[in-house]
C-alpha cells in the first residue's frame, strides 16, 4: 500500500509529520514518546527479526519474597545501591555513612539516606553469596611483604597493649616523598576485590594511603588520601583526600575504594564527567602506603564487607539520636518554595521509621539491646503534631498520618508513610512485650493508610501525595520509580494484613503500568 | 525514504502492526485510538490539502455568559434538547413532562429530567428569537375552515361560558371512518411550524388528531391520535396513540408533533430503525380531525412554544412535591449492583436542586409565589441524613454533602452535588428575606466543594465521584462530557465566588482536554 505524507495538527496546537495509507494514519513514536511519556525501542528478536517494543512504563514490581520478618531482608533495598547515587558526595571516612547533596551542595548526613544504606547493606549480607576475602597484614599468620623507604622509616610487629591483637607498628617521615612504608599489590590475587578494610591508630599527621590502576584506554592512576583531618573530602585531579577525623584510639575503618575513587574524581572538576561511570572490572588496588607514626592491624581486602556498612550505619543513628528520640535534619526543605518549607532541624517520620527497621535489624543481628532502646525511642516523634515539631498530623476526620515531610499544610506523601508504618511494624514485631506504643502507632496508621489509600489512586497511575488537597496546587502525580515503590510496599503490607484494599489497590496499580486504565463512565 | 513494516509488542502482550523509516517508528492511529482514547479524522483544509485533525478529547467546555443570575440562562441549557433522548420514551400528553426509560423500560417521571426539561425550555425562550405563530381556529378573528363528514356532524363557534372565549364546538362520530371534521392545513403557511397548542374539552371517547407527511424518498403519512386514555404511548405501524388521561374540564396542551412522531415511530418496532433519526424539514402537518363532542380553542402552529413547556415542567413540581418537600423517584438505582443500591422511593439532591433552579425562573416569570413556597420545602430534604432516606452525607472531618444518589456507602457525585448548591444559590438569591435556610445550606455546600474538590482532580482528568473512596472499587473517570460539565460548573461558581480553587481548577481541567496533564515528580 503507497504510504504518503501527512500534517497532524495536535489539538490545534501544532503540527507533526504523520504517514498514512489508504486504511490508516501513521503516527511518528517520538511525538507518542512525549505526548503520553511511554517508552519504546527497537529490538532484535531470536530469529533475527526486529521488534519494537512499547513500554507503558519503565519500572518493574519487586513482588514481596518469602515471609516476611523485622529481621528479613526490607522490600528489594538489595537492589539499592545508595552510596553510588549521584546526590550522595562520598561515604564519610569519620563514620562511614553517606553525605547527601541533595537539598545542599556542601553535603549533610541525612538519615534517611543513612537508613537506606544501611539496610541495602544488611540485605545484600542476607542475599548476596558469602564474598571473597583476602587477609594483606594481621601481624600474625598473614605478614605483608612492606617495603620501608627512607633513613628513619621502620615498620615492626608487636602485641597492642589495647586489643591485645598483633599489629604492625610504623615509624615513618609525615610526608611521602621523604619516605614510608608501601605494601604492593601487583603480585597478590586481589583482582576485583575492592573494600578495604582495616585497624588504624594514627598519631599526628600520620596518613594511610591506596593507589589504584584504572585501566580505561590508557591506564591511570588514582591515590586515594585517608588523612587526619576534619575535611570531609578534597580532590586535586587525581590525588584525593578523606578525612578520618581526628580519633584518639584505634579506629576499623571499611572503605569502598570503588565508590571512593568515583566520588573523587566527581569532586574534582576536571574529571567529574570522563568517570561519571567508572567500571569494577578496570579498577584494581597497586599499593598501600603508611606515612609518619601509627600502628595498623587486621588489613583485608574484600569483594564486600556488607556488615560494616550495616554497623556504620547502625552506630551513626546511635551516636546521633537526639533527646527527642529523632534525627533531626540539619536543612531546610522547600517542598514548594514560599508554600510548603521545613526549616533546619525538622524531622521525618521516614527517617524515624527507617532508622527503626535498621536498629531492630541491628538489635537482632548483634544481641545488643542499646539498637532496640533506640528505635523504642524513635516512636515519640509520632505523638507529637508536625505544629509542634513532631511527625504527626491528620486528615480530616482525624485519621492519623506520619510524615515524611511535616509541613504546615500537610503534605501526605505515601511511601514515606508506609516507610514510617514498616518501621513501626519491625519494632512492634520484633519487641512485643516492652513496647505497647509502637504497636498502636502502628494500628491507628494502618486504620488511616487503608481510609485514604483511594485518594492516591487517579484511575491510570498513584499520586505522590495529596498536596493538591491542602494547597491547592496540579495533583503532583509519582513518577513510574514512585508508583512501582507504592506497589511493592502495598505487596509487602497486604503480606501481613489480609485488608483488600491493600492487595486489590497494589494489583490495580500494576494494570496501570500495562496501560490498563479504570474505566469512565 | 523508504517505509517498512515492523511489528510493534504493546507491553509484551499483543502485536500491532507498524510502519518504520530511517529514522522513526510509526504507530498506527487506529490502536492510538484505542490504547488512549484520543480522537482524530482526516479532514480538508480551506486550500483543499488534507490534515489530520487530532483531538484529545471530544467536548466542549461552555463559558459563562454575562453574570449569572437565578432568573438568567442556566448553564448552558439552551444547547440541551431533553426530551429528544433515547432515554426519553416520549412526552406524556397527561401531563406534558418527558418520561424516562433510562433504569426501567416501562417508563416513569424523573424529576431530575423533567427540571432539565423545563430550564431547557426556560433558556431557549430566552437565548432563541421569537416563534413563528400561526393561529389556525380561535372561534373570532381566525376561522379555520373546517371540513363536516357524516350526517350528524356539526362544528359551530360559541362563547365558552367557563373561559369567556370564542371556542369550536363540534359533535361528530366517535369512528373517523363514521365521519368527523377536519381542517387541511396544505394550503396555509405552516412550513417548519410542528408545535401544535390548543384548548380542549373533550368528552366521552372524543379525539383529537393530527396527520402529517413525512417526505423522504416516498412520502409516508404518520398520524397522531390524542385520546382520552390513561395509556402513555401505543404505536401501530404509523398509526400513534397518546393518552391524555381522562380530563373532565378544558385543558391546554402543546406538542411539538416532531417529538410525537419521533417517539411513536420509536415505539414501533417495524419502525424504530428507520426513524432514528427524523428531519424537522422533511414533516409537514397535514390536517386536524376532531372526532365525537367536545370543544377547542386558540389553536395555534408555532415553531416553539418554550414557555409552555417550561410551565409544564414546573406544574409538574408543583403537582407532585410530596409531604417532605421533595420528589421521590419511583425506580431502584443500582449505582453497583449488591454494593451501592438505592430501594425505590429515594430522593435526590439534584433533583431537589434542579427543581429549585426551575421552580426560582417560574415564580419569577409568573409572579405567582406558589412556586417559590415549593422551592423552599424542597431544601428540607438537604437536612436529613441518606440513612434517614434524605439527601445529606458527610465526608470525612464533617464536611457536608448534598447526594445525587444518596446510597450508603455514599458515593460523592460532582456534577450533581453542584447542581444541588447552584438550585440553593437560585433559591437564597431569589428570596434574600424569606428564607435564611437555603443560605446555609448553600454557604456549608460550598465550603466542602472547595476542600473536596482537589480529590476528583486526577491529574489528566476528573472524577465522576468517590466511589473507590468509600468502596474501594477502581476510581471512576468522568468521561469527557462530564468533564467538561464539572467545568463549565466550576466556571459558573468562580463567577459568584472568587476562592481561586474553583478558577484554578477549572483552568486545569480545561488543559487536560488538549492532553496537558499535570507533572510527575
Ligand atoms: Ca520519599
Ligand atoms: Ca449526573
Amino acid at each position: 500500500a503507497a504510504v504518503r505524507q501527512v500534517p497532524c495538527l495536535i489539538n490545534g496546537e501544532y503540527e507533526v509529520a504523520c504517514r498514512r495509507d489508504e486504511r490508516d494514519v501513521f503516527i511518528p513514536f517520538s511525538f507518542i514518546h512525549n505526548y503520553f511519556e511511554v517508552y519504546g525501542r527497537v529490538e532484535q528478536r531470536g530469529d533475527g527479526t526486529d521488534v519494537f517494543q512499547w513500554s507503558h512504563s519503565y519500572s518493574r514490581v519487586y513482588e514481596p519474597q518469602g515471609h516476611y520478618l523485622p529481621t528479613s531482608t526490607f522490600l528489594n533495598f538489595e537492589l539499592y545501591n545508595v552510596e553510588a547515587r549521584e546526590r550522595v558526595k562520598c561515604v564519610s571516612a569519620t563514620e562511614g555513612v553517606p553525605i547527601s547533596t541533595q537539598w545542599h551542595s556542601s553535603g549533610y548526613t541525612y538519615p534517611i539516606q543513612i537508613a537506606q544504606f544501611g539496610l541495602a547493606h544488611y540485605c545484600k549480607h542476607l542475599t548476596e553469596n558469602p564474598p571473597q576475602r583476602v587477609v594483606l597484614e594481621d601481624g600474625e599468620e598473614h605478614k605483608g611483604k612492606w617495603e620501608v623507604q627512607g633513613l628513619t622509616s621502620s615498620v615492626s610487629r608487636i602485641l597492642d597493649p589495647l586489643t591485645h591483637s598483633n599489629v604492625l607498628k610504623f615509624k615513618t617521615p609525615e610526608t611521602s616523598s621523604k619516605g614510608g612504608a608501601m605494601l604492593k599489590l601487583s603480585e597478590m590475587s586481589t583482582q576485583n576485590l575492592l573494600v578495604l578494610s582495616l585497624n588504624l591508630l594514627l598519631q599526628g599527621n600520620a596518613s594511610f594511603t591506596v593507589t589504584l590502576e584504572y585501566k580505561d584506554k590508557r591506564p591511570e592512576v588514582f591515590t586515594l588520601h585517608y588523612i587526619r583531618s576534619e575535611t570531609l573530602l578534597t580532590a586535586k585531579d587525581r590525588q584525593i583526600f578523606y578525612g578520618l577525623g581526628n580519633p584518639t584510639g584505634w579506629k576499623r575503618i571499611t572503605r569502598n575504594l570503588l565508590i571512593d575513587v568515583h566520588k573523587g574524581a566527581a569532586a574534582s572538576p576536571a574529571l567529574r564527567k570522563r568517570f561519571k561511570k567508572i567500571s569494577r572490572s578496570k579498577l584494581k588496588v597497586l599499593a598501600l602506603y603508611l606515612n609518619g607514626e601509627g600502628s595498623i592491624g587486621n588489613v583485608t581486602l574484600a569483594s564486600a564487607e556488607h556488615l560494616h556498612h550495616f554497623y556504620d550505619a547502625a552506630n551513626w543513628l546511635l551516636n546521633h539520636q537526639d533527646e527527642r528520640g529523632g534525627w533531626s535534619i540539619s536543612v531546610p526543605r522547600k517542598v514548594i518554595s514560599g508554600v510548603l518549607e521545613l526549616e533546619a532541624g525538622w524531622y521525618s517520620a521516614m527517617a524515624q521509621g527507617q532508622a527503626m527497621s535498621l536498629l531492630v535489624r541491628a538489635a537482632h543481628h548483634s544481641g545488643d539491646s542499646s539498637y532496640l532502646k533506640a528505635a523504642i525511642r524513635a516512636t515519640a516523634l509520632f505523638s507529637v503534631n508536625a505544629t509542634h515539631g513532631g511527625v504527626r498530623t491528620y486528615f480530616p476526620g482525624g485519621f492519623v498520618w506520619y510524615e515524611e515531610y511535616p509541613t504546615t499544610p500537610s503534605l501526605f506523601v505515601l511511601n514515606g508513610f508506609i516507610y514510617s508504618l514498616l518501621g513501626l511494624y519491625d519494632l512492634k514485631e520484633f519487641s512485643l512485650e516492652s513496647n505497647s506504643n509502637g504497636a498502636e502507632l502502628f494500628a491507628d496508621g494502618m486504620v488511616s493508610l487503608k481510609k485514604l489509600l483511594p485518594l492516591f489512586d487517579t484511575g491510570w497511575g498513584s499520586l505522590y501525595d495529596l498536596r493538591h488537597f491542602t494547597t491547592h496546587v496540579a495533583p503532583n502525580r509519582a513518577r513510574w520509580d514512585y508508583h512501582t515503590t507504592h506497589i511493592t510496599q502495598l505487596l509487602l503490607l497486604a503480606s501481613i494484613d489480609d485488608d483488600p484494599v491493600l492487595s486489590s489497590t497494589a494489583q490495580r496499580w500494576k494494570e496501570y503500568m500495562a496501560g490498563h486504565r479504570a474505566s469512565h463512565n
